[in-house]
């Protein structure tokens, strides 16, 4: 990364370089720990895991001087990143960048630890994983950055996964919200929290890889070459499992009821579907429903049990799930703009005698839950479909 | 380390730890550094080789958990120790235990990160190599600590190496000039710069193994017991090779003329012998002397190049030199108050055969230049003529 940083110094820029840990480290940190205390306090932790990104940072410094530049690095207490005190995973709070401006003003290339920063205390604190990137995206508000580039082992956002559709085609820039829902969705380059970040203080982030000099994505603000198209890329997921409670009674407030003794065990509901059409039960008279919801699926054992255990205070005839589905997700801002793309979507999947189980929809987002063994199919049969491959 | 630094605080006293980066971390990441800049930047390194002592304190923590204790790391910046700017061997300016006070108040144990500190702007240093147990002598005054333990790999002091002489014993008090003056010739369990620091502030050392629980010996003020006995140990080197200039005129300032252009090189001599007898040249009529001195083995190719460059200057006839010597010293205070012991040296060494090519004696030290062969015979001899295996 030296000769990069070098050069874009050397194209006029001031330039801040984070660094995450060598790869392979703050997991080797972290089983060191547990040898020593089965419940590591969490303070003595991030002690030991902050000196994975010390460690790159000077030895970036130091590499810099090969190529001739005087670098300096910083750890993020140094740095002027003041974090809150939940350590393993704070959150930044306020930055003082005094010390960086000072040694950017005397032309230095400025190298800062990611993934850490300190209490009002003077603790180590390290912001949880992936939390170099927000790290970054912090600091470069802070400095009123022109941008921040994000460099990672892909070469960009591509309109969908490259191993299951070869017509993939990378996309050159994507609206943030477009990024959010597909970081959601799995194709992850970038942790959610950082590129919420970036939105909320409009930071365009130039994701890129990191040994190759191509030019990447550009993640930025919403604008108007956006909207020509409807879709921006096809996403999916096979970490979800469904649950469908039968002939719930439809009374005011049970979905509430349903969803917060799931949500008392932390398991987080994606989907949550209710059927609107309302049927009479002949036996009572009553209006019954079917509901359905999708939750990941390492908790999908703990609530289909938690749903078993309360079918009959919830007034549910029976208790169905499976965990062999996938979700499909077509994302784009232009999608508001323009009708027909569920319809384009359904039709689609229809051609290709996928049956849809579960639909939900959002502004920019519409996804259907399927059974999975057609997942990659149904990839392919939509970034067709919508001509993902023309940019 | 941690269940010796909790059966401690048990017994009723509050401790502070001083650990060191693990055995060959150091190194490690030196060579790290130099892999990454042929000369690598001083404050780059030092944010680098502070990682391995904070690793040592971070992980010694958690082990304390284990024993059901709550530790607290710190860094050496945390800890409050400010030193000055000289990268990779600062030195400690002030030291604000503060922080370290608060936790031993609440009863926890402190582990405090050896061999490091920060300046007055937050720039990491080091203390170069030993670095900890001036660390560890310097919280110890700072905190107006009862005594300092230093954990080593060997049991304690002893009248001579053990290794060479088989009725070696282990000494339980010895002061600090004593220990300094054994020091200076190799017998290394402390740094000189930290016993130093730990003599100027009457701050007791005690010299204990790392994992034996045995008592190990007493560095501290002189006092009476001491006295009894004339010589508290033999020590030997055989880390230095030995000049002379014969035939120099014996004029004023020839002797600092010849040590100014040693001293020059950075060569640092240790002993300096000028006959006292003056002969008469008869060719010239002036007065003329041998001038000997000693310098370290690896700067004696250098120094004997210098002199005999400069041989002329001087007016020295001839420069002569050998590496095949030994220097054999005894040390004791208690030699001020007894006369003989030199008597008593320089008896034993010729009834053993042993001739002296040079002798320097200092209040509490005497030591004798012999041929490199004899070194193990010359202390062995000593070490039964002083009965030293007699506590």
């Amino acid at each position: 990364m030296a000769h990069r940083a070098i050069a874009t110094k050397n194209q006029g820029h001031q330039v801040v370089v984070v660094l995450s840990a060598i790869k392979g480290e703050t997991d080797r940190l972290l089983e060191l720990a547990r040898k020593m205390a089965s419940e590591p306090t969490p303070r003595e932790v991030d002690q030991l895991l902050a000196t994975g990104e010390l460690t790159s940072v000077a030895l970036f410094s130091l590499a810099c001087q090969t190529f001739g530049e005087r670098a300096k690095s910083f750890s993020g207490f140094q740095a002027g990143i003041q974090t809150n005190e939940l350590h393993q995973r704070a959150r930044i709070i306020n930055i003082n960048p005094a010390r960086i401006r000072t040694e950017l003003a005397k032309g230095r290339v400025v190298a800062v630890a990611g993934f850490q920063g300190a209490t009002s205390g003077g603790d180590i604190t390290t912001l949880g994983r992936g939390g170099s990137d927000t790290t970054a995206v912090a600091l470069a508000v802070a400095l009123n950055a022109d941008s921040c580039e994000i460099y990672t082992d892909v070469d960009g956002i591509y309109t969908t996964d490259p191993n299951i559709c070869e017509r993939a085609r990378k996309i050159e820039k994507i609206s943030f919200e477009e990024m959010l829902e597909l970081s959601s969705l799995g194709a992850k380059v970038m942790e959610i929290r950082s590129m919420e970040f970036a939105m909320n203080y409009h930071m365009p982030i130039h994701v890129r890889h990191a040994h190759r000099s191509n030019k990447g994505t550009l993640i930025c603000e919403e604008d108007t070459d956006m909207e020509k198209k409807p879709v921006s890329g096809v996403a999916y997921s096979k970490n979800e499992a469904r649950i469908t409670l039968l002939k719930v009674a439809d009374q005011p407030g049970i979905a509430a009821k349903i969803l917060s003794i799931v949500a008392a065990s932390s398991i987080v509901v994606d989907m949550i579907i209710q059927n609107q059409s309302v049927e009479i039960e002949p036996a009572t008279g009553e209006p019954h429903t079917d509901f359905s919801f999708t939750v990941p699926l390492s908790d999908y054992p703990k609530a289909l049990e938690l749903m078993q255990d309360t079918a009959a205070e919830i007034g549910a005839e029976r208790i169905v799930g499976t965990d062999n589905i996938a979700k499909i997700s077509l994302v784009g801002v232009g999608m508001r703009n323009h009708a027909g793309v569920a319809t384009l979507m359904f039709q689609t999947l229809a051609k290709e005698g996928i049956n849809i189980s579960l639909i939900s929809t959002s502004e920019i987002k519409i996804s259907c839950i399927i059974e999975k063994k057609y997942t990659e199919l149904a990839v392919r049969a939509l970034h067709d479909a919508f001509a993902l491959d023309q940019g």
